[in-house]
């Protein structure tokens, strides 16, 4: 076949067109590849958004939602009366405390050393917490208002001083009506994870894998291109880019910071897969918060993980690319906590 | 002279209309006694208002104030990273940490004993801290940022640590424009005091002062009567109902729990009178924290200051006024704080 190409300004018009046809192919291309290698968006369609956050045994309501977003800001919820879910997983700092190790009631630094985990897309996690314990966020958010070194509150006390606070009575009966005592400790648990569960981040690059070409910078592109040549998505995959498998770590090579903290993973050795949006503003990194560089995390999860020496140049591609997950959060009204009253139990910072 | 009242119908719709004027005119009689014993609302009109919480050397813009709502919230302003003017003056619990003394750094409880006072309409205080050694907001907010068991940071590690938060740069230059290096200790002051400035919290009594009578229940107004001629308006007065002095405390009678803490008011002995607007939500009370109910810090105020033993029912009186302080607290939508970078310096809980 002879395909005759005339000259001059024509011709500029054709190779032009050729292209783009064939950069804007490329583009589809890597959005597909992305998705063929297990990458999903958050949907813009709210039906489908919602379906996605849903979960039967806690359907999120308005009531529920302004309930479990007081209760998440509720230091009253703690033995000290000082911390609360948003102390350790804080909304205005990516999720997350920033620090190595999460620090709680008396101080005390998490005896595992273990870093706090970003709130933000926690609903996309198949399973919570670092050795993937609890089922769900409503199984979880009962965890740490427990646990000694963090918020350090009997579950009875929280139900006791809750139930004391008259302010809270009217949120909860709207929040579970038809339930004739709804201040339960489960309940607390529902509303916050109800709350939690809303609190997801889509960015340009979700408008990326939907087609919107533009919506990620050509170096973002080709960050996302090493990304999933290099395997990285043989984990990170889904619609938090993590969150939905569990895997050893280390897994091939070493990991330099393996004494830092005792933990160990599940009873398999088995450790969740981290969500990756918002990673920029989760520093320090992995289960220990060793590593404060998102440069240096990326190069070590070369080693450990996929047994790679990856070069500057792809270290940086994948972490711009990684700085293209910083997602837009949604506008959070601070709530107006009801007074306590005479009868609500004291805290202690004991 | 003789008047002729006639009877039936008539006569009950003049006696009710001569009923309506007099306690009509006893109500105009109780705001009016309000202002004379120098109680004064937050004004309705904003220019009015404006005038009212401003400080010529420290302009309110609006640059500022998302700036000085950052920083409010800032963590990373504390040595350790987990501790923001929030937690102690916590804008969902009536501006306060709800505890006795408060608790900073490495769980540390003021060294004197004292309880952290509310941040909303701080701004009324003529001088600020219990022993009044700071002149204004500007100064004050200075103050806990560096204090040891407080915040803990050293005010050059803020100005470090903010300087190398890549998203502030901006905010400051907007928020003091002109200056060629805007992130400074006293400019994060600044903008912290600003943004402290807006937090005031009209009420039904403001309205009241105003002339609205239905604004004030019957009970309220009976409490506000009994608040005026007890003469607990001599020191509680102003805008904030409390604020405007120092004085004595305690004046007259022991207080007894006065060995609680070391705090002996400033050279002269003399104590800031505190705001007592929203005081149901900011148990407990006094400077060392150690009265819980509201009743009995009234009765325990009737003996030090005034010498009185106030009877159950005066106290229940001016406590119904006293929650008739609680006023309505501007909406915040909760800051997302910049992240970090690879050159900010770390936390260190230590």
């Amino acid at each position: 076949m002879v395909i005759i190409i005339p000259g001059g300004k024509d011709m500029k018009i054709i190779l032009l067109t050729l292209f783009l046809s064939i950069s804007s192919f490329a583009v589809e291309g890597l959005a597909e590849r992305a998705k063929n290698v297990g990458l999903k968006c958050i949907p813009k369609e709210q039906a489908q958004l919602d379906k996605l956050l849903a979960n039967k045994d806690n359907p999120i309501t308005k009531a529920k939602l302004d309930l479990g977003k007081m209760l998440y800001f509720e230091p009253r919820l703690s033995k000290s009366g000082l911390i609360s879910c948003n102390t350790c997983h804080n909304l205005g700092l990516g999720g997350v405390d920033g620090v190595s190790a999460a620090i709680g009631h008396k101080w005390t630094a998490n005896p595992h050393h273990l870093n706090s985990p970003t709130v933000y897309n926690s609903v996309f996690n198949i399973k919570q917490f670092w050795d993937g314990r609890s089922p769900d966020l409503e199984d979880q958010a009962m965890g740490p208002i427990q646990a000694g070194p963090e918020m350090a509150m009997p579950k009875e006390l929280a139900v006791e001083r809750i139930s004391a606070i008259p302010g809270y009575k009217e949120p909860f009966q709207k929040a579970f009506p038809g339930q004739e005592n709804p201040i339960t400790f489960t309940n607390i648990g529902k509303a916050v994870a109800a709350f939690e569960r809303t609190l997801v981040t889509p960015s340009g690059y979700d408008s990326f894998l939907q087609g919107e070409q533009n919506a990620l910078s050509k170096g973002e592109q080709k960050g996302l291109e090493t990304f999933i040549s290099k395997g990285c998505t043989a984990c990170h995959n889904g619609p938090g880019i993590g969150g939905s498998m569990m895997q050893r770590f280390p897994l091939i090579k070493p990991y330099e910071f393996a004494n830092l903290g005792d933990f160990k993973g599940d009873a398999n050795g088995l450790v969740k897969v981290p969500v990756l949006r918002n990673i920029e503003e989760t520093a320090p990194y992995f289960h220990n918060g060793a590593v404060w560089s998102l440069e240096k995390a990326v190069k070590i999860m070369g080693e450990t993980q996929l047994g790679m020496d990856l070069s500057d140049v792809e270290v940086e591609d994948i972490t711009i690319f990684l700085k293209a997950l910083t997602g837009k959060k949604p506008d959070i009204t601070y709530p107006k906590l009801p007074p306590s009253s005479n009868q609500t139990p004291k805290p202690d910072s004991n």
